[in-house]
């Protein structure tokens, strides 16, 4: 045997637990006979809550049972019965030690040292298992950091399983506490996804299949992605975790959100570093759109809230808004992905366990001779896609699958052999020969895969500090708006049949099938009378929508009549929700033939973040193709000076809207309404553009920026149509005051708008209106 | 029987060549058995250059084997031998005349006039049917004309045959001989793919089919158009029409193109009344986007050559560049249909004789549950299409597909029933089964329905003038530009493989596989120097592409370097081929952190189309996504004026610069060259702008508009890089001149474009640089 490279204790905490019981000893186990000559060695700490003695019998009866690995071939150099060797001295490295108190995690730690007294070995590290529920991960880390911390010169290794949080701010919470214990490399935290062989290849395989990709690996070649997890089982027996978390988090966060970055980031130039690799997914998931409630569908198996009444004792009446199936449609504002769909989709009682990552590039060939006569490798009329297949499902095995008639692809020979496929097998729309098909040469638990690579050191198999929480930054905002969605109730297995499908338009995803009639529907808009004109009422999204598609049938009814159409939009905060919509969904609108209009402006450069044009520019203007010639910024900024009457920007606004406008009458007008009740910049008492001949006036705002340009109140009422927007709570007072009031202008300069010829109409959400 | 509707005379000019022989005496007899009792009466005369005694001859020859239809089954009311007696009939109302001479043509008006003064009948109409080559048709047109117009208050109908022109020019010159002896509602010109039944259903399908084709029918919901007819046969026996027209005028130029409109126009209210049809179909036209070189793969089977050389007894060195086959990527600019591909292929010598006219809509949908478990009519996963199956192929019938996850379509019963698929077959991707399908009740040939709506005066189902001259205007610019493209050869039938393969993308088609290393490459870029600088220099097109993709690397670069690329671009009309290229190829070029400058402009308000703004907003910015802050168009209108020294633009303009170009230099600014030397609008001896402090400056032009204001040569000469482009053989003169002058500014200011630290590259095409 060579020297004594030094030595390495491995301490598992929560050793008779289940997840130790089915993959972290098997785990240690497979370490230790990959390593047993690499010069260190070992001993094997296996510690719980448990006195001594039961632990210890515990324990053993573990692991007693641990197997040989099948493809320990007896026709290798060593002789056949060398895994059973290694196994007696494997139980002979392993202690069971109660870790309880603080005391007991000294005694540990002095075991160890003399041990190594004892033995005359350098200590080379330390690795401490967190295999315990994370609400005891605060008191260990503690006890580890206070008793148990190698010498300097040994490394300290600790490796924590997730939950690690429920949301950004309960992880950031846990992540403090840890930070307080542990320095960010000493922690690992396990995503076993990542020690997934198929999960793990991804890098590697973008990273030596480069020259195939590069051309390819865009939105201009790649029609859409689909990341997802099937499982048969449901949820029973695990319901007190389920319940808290659903499937977002169990699944989505995590697994297939790592999954996604590993396809979106960057590649950094070498795939193996971990700070490049962490460096690159911070980037992409930087890029990541944020989520809506329209970008999710949620489902939960019938039999669920029945399983929640039982296990937690819950009432009869009691209903869960756990979901158990998630499909989300996710964007990457990449300029490499922009547009691409990415699908995840996750559930459990569904027809088949099956995991995969399925790109598909799109098809942009035609193909004149008959289908019948095209071969797999050269005909590009086939489908092409590249399959990193997890496991289970009809394959039954991991695997690389990729079209034959994209490319070759370069496999590392010693660990991915080339697959003979089953002729008649049909797998994502195709028969298997149509691909090239590669499988593990030796298929590897993820747990013994990442204990390797905690052994080695490899931190780019695990979860950064960073990197959990911007996951979880990309996920709350979504968890936190469908907390109370209804969800789609699915009987489970193949009884599921298309009730789960689902479909994307516009950005959006929505179940194929219609909502069975069960389901009331709260979301509805109400029309009454606000004022004596037309009032739209609504819970705030389906309100803007509404307003959103109101304007677009308005414009493209102008159009028609009259060619084009002139929009005069407010600043302000209400609005930006609406240009999103208008940019994201409503694609039919006739911007090419739009005129956008200004109702007012901070006296604030244009390119200002203040400025209510950059709003407008940032979420409607630059996202839409208005042509340049039809977009007026109010003149707020001319000879490097804001706003000074001289240079007289008011009139040159009201001469661009005379030469432009028809009659100056506005084919509509979107106002705003402050609590103080202005509307436009037009604020109480104001000295102008109340009454009078001036159409574009500068006035004076209570609140900073004070100096503002307005459209005056009697152009505005010139207008064909006006909408006033009202959203939130905070606009209850004011519009029961303005209920009961008249035409006052000068106190409420929203009472003031009175179209002349054209029509007002009101769009309030429920809480403006009802508080 | 009734009483007469009247007579009508039908003259077949041609009556005993191929196409009369083939179809359009078997069309009139199967007229006359459908409208024996519609209460008119008939006569044919057949007509022919060939003498009265052997014309008879022939022409009873045909009419001896004139076919019962096979669906005439015992079983009507009818007797059985009914069809038989018909025939007896129809032989003797029909007659041979001998049409030569202007007197033969005043003996056949006479003798029908006669006729129906012995008979008594009224006269109802006359169709005068020609199936005679097109260089007659002058004459016979004058002499129908001056003779045989039948009397007031009966109509006359000239049926025409194609060809109708091989490009616009000269089917101008046809048409406007036609008019000076038909009125427009007296001329019927076929295009036999309106007879087909599939194709003459089309319309019809999206009228009443409206409730369910409304919401998908467009850019949203289609993934691409197929349009096509493949053929097995060559064109051997009809080299001399074949070489002279080629398969664009011989069948996308009409049959394709036509089934084209029926797709992409808007629906008319009333989808049978021809003048409707029409004004829809002429918009369409509108809408199409050129057709440049790129849009079209063009190939020629390999015997073509050697059967022209034999049938047109030309030499062993004859090369045909006719092509047999092509593919033609079209795209609509109706807001509809914009960015979906239209694919019209057709081709002789392939694999399999079928036409077809495919809709495939895009695939959004995500089905959890397993291929197997997916049912048709439910699962939004399979592909989604429908087909109008003209003929031959897998089906050999007429047929309308609608995949069952769509709609069931609405048929009208007494025309089209639903089959019986063979349940084994697979087409377009799916198994029959997939598929909703319709066939007609009654198979009809499609001369027998032209005719029938030629005497139903069904005007919709041929084609105007206006109609005519719309697709060739279409057409004729790619039919000049690639007279001279090489062809791909193909061996023919199942052994063409996967070489007639094309792939679309950004826009432009190409075939897949790599064209055999025969073809010489005469289309590469030549780089050498210039004035001591770096020349480019190549063929227009490629010159341009090379330019274009240039730039891209240059702004990359510099945006990763910067963080902003700053562009100033020159008017005049060479850059606008280049502004295409850029709009329409370059997806990558980071517009978003490019701004946007004029190298100079006319005194013009910007929106006028002289203006180089207009031009640049019109072929670039309205395309791409510049954000607004970052375009800077110079100021020449201020103060609702143009270039006045004392509203200080050019200083304005610099202000501008300096305040966001670091150091005024512009990282690439792009020049072209005029025949006299000038450049951005400097010009020979001008006062202003070759030297000095100031560096935006009002300049005179010798040409309207005379006014400009323009960068000065020693701003210019500050850019990190300077692109001269250069076209056309109109600058070889001055080309030559430079390449031996000298620093010369005020003689030629292009003489003095010399950046101080940047690079200066020369664009020059060959017949610039060559002459």
């Amino acid at each position: 045997a060579e020297a004594s490279q030094g030595h390495i204790s491995v301490v598992l905490l929560g050793a008779t637990g289940d997840l130790a019981k089915k993959y972290l000893w098997q785990g240690l186990f497979q370490l230790y006979m990959d390593q047993v000559s690499s010069g260190y060695s070992f001993t094997f700490h296996g510690a719980a809550l448990t006195a001594v003695e039961p632990g210890q019998r515990l324990m053993f009866d573990v692991l007693k049972k641990l197997a040989c690995p099948p493809d320990e071939s007896p026709n290798r150099y060593e002789s056949p019965n060398r895994c059973a060797v290694l196994k007696d001295q494997f139980l002979k490295l392993s202690q069971y030690h109660q870790l309880k108190t603080a005391e007991n995690y000294t005694v540990l730690n002095r075991e160890i040292e003399t041990l190594l007294h004892q033995e005359g070995l350098k200590e080379a590290g330390r690795i401490f298992y967190f295999s315990v529920p994370p609400f005891a991960y605060t008191e260990i880390a503690h006890h580890i950091n206070s008793s148990c911390r190698p010498p300097p010169g040994a490394w300290l290794r600790v490796v924590l399983e997730k939950p690690f949080g429920h949301d950004l701010e309960s992880a950031q919470q846990l992540a403090a506490e840890l930070s307080g214990f542990f320095r960010e490399e000493e922690m690992y935290r396990v995503d076993h996804y990542l020690g997934k062989q198929a999960v793990a290849h991804i890098l590697p395989f973008r990273h030596q299949n480069r020259r195939f990709l590069d051309p390819i690996w865009n939105r201009h070649h790649v029609e859409r992605v689909e990341i997802v997890l099937k499982e048969t089982v449901d949820a029973k027996g695990r319901i007190s975790f389920y319940e808290q978390y659903g499937v977002i988090r169990d699944v989505l966060q995590n697994h297939l959100t790592e999954a996604l970055m590993f396809l979106t980031m960057e590649l950094p130039d070498n795939v193996s570093r971990a700070e490049e690799v962490l460096q690159c997914k911070l980037k992409a998931f930087q890029s990541l759109q944020g989520l809506e409630k329209k970008s999710v569908v949620l489902g939960q198996y019938q039999a669920y809230t029945s399983q929640v009444q039982e296990e937690l004792q819950k009432a009869q009446d009691y209903i869960s808004t756990t979901p158990t199936f998630a499909g989300v449609l996710i964007h990457s504002d990449n300029p490499r992905w922009e547009g691409v769909p990415f699908l995840l989709t996750s559930g459990k009682a569904l027809d088949e366990r099956v995991g995969y990552v399925r790109v598909l590039f799109k098809n942009r060939a035609y193909c004149p001779q008959r289908e019948t006569l095209r071969d797999a490798e050269h005909s590009q009329c086939k489908a092409k896609q590249i399959i990193f297949y997890i496991g289970h499902g009809a394959l039954n095995t991991p695997a690389v699958l990729v079209s034959r008639n994209l490319f070759r692809p370069i496999m590392p020979k010693d660990t991915w052999r080339e697959a003979e496929g089953q002729s008649d097998l049909h797998i994502f729309g195709q028969p298997l020969s149509d691909y090239y098909m590669y499988s593990p040469v030796k298929e590897r638990d993820a747990y013994s895969v990442l204990i390797s690579n905690i052994y080695h050191g490899r931190k780019d198999f695990f979860i950064t500090t960073e990197n959990l929480l911007a996951s979880w930054a990309f996920w709350t905002p979504l968890l936190s708006s469908i907390s109370h969605l209804p969800l789609r109730l699915y009987p489970g297995g193949v009884e599921n049949q298309h009730l789960l499908d689902f479909e994307m338009m516009s950005g959006e995803v929505a179940f194929t099938l219609a909502e069975p009639l069960l389901m009331p529907n709260d979301y509805r808009t109400i029309q009454s009378k606000f004022r004596q004109n037309p009032l739209v009422s609504a819970w705030s999204e389906d309100l803007i929508s509404q307003l959103a598609s109101d304007i677009e049938k308005t414009a493209s009814r102008t159009v028609v009549q009259t060619g084009q159409f002139h929009l005069a939009l407010s600043g302000g905060s209400s609005p930006v929700v609406l240009f999103q919509q208008l940019a994201r969904h409503h694609y039919a609108f006739p911007w090419k033939d739009t005129h956008i209009w200004l109702v007012d402006e901070r006296c604030v450069p244009l390119a200002d973040t203040e400025s209510n044009f950059f709003t407008l520019h940032k979420h409607l203007l630059q996202r839409v193709r208005v042509p340049y010639f039809n977009i007026h910024p109010m003149p707020v900024h001319l000879n490097q000076r804001l706003c000074v009457e001289e240079d007289r920007g008011t009139e040159l606004y009201a001469k661009e809207i005379m030469a432009l406008v028809a009659n100056a009458s506005f084919d509509l007008v979107l106002l705003g309404m402050g609590t103080d009740g202005h509307t436009a910049s037009l604020f109480p008492h104001s000295e102008t553009g109340l009454e009078g001949a001036q159409t574009v006036v500068l006035t004076e705002s209570p609140v900073k920026p004070h100096q503002r340009m307005s459209l005056s109140l009697p152009l505005i009422n010139k207008a064909r149509q006006v909408f006033v927007l009202v959203l939130g709570k905070g606009k209850h007072n004011i519009t029961t005051l303005l209920s009961r009031v008249g035409h006052e202008p000068r106190k409420w300069p929203i009472s003031g708008v009175s179209p002349s010829s054209g029509q007002l109409v009101w769009y309030m959400d429920y809480e403006a209106l009802l508080g």
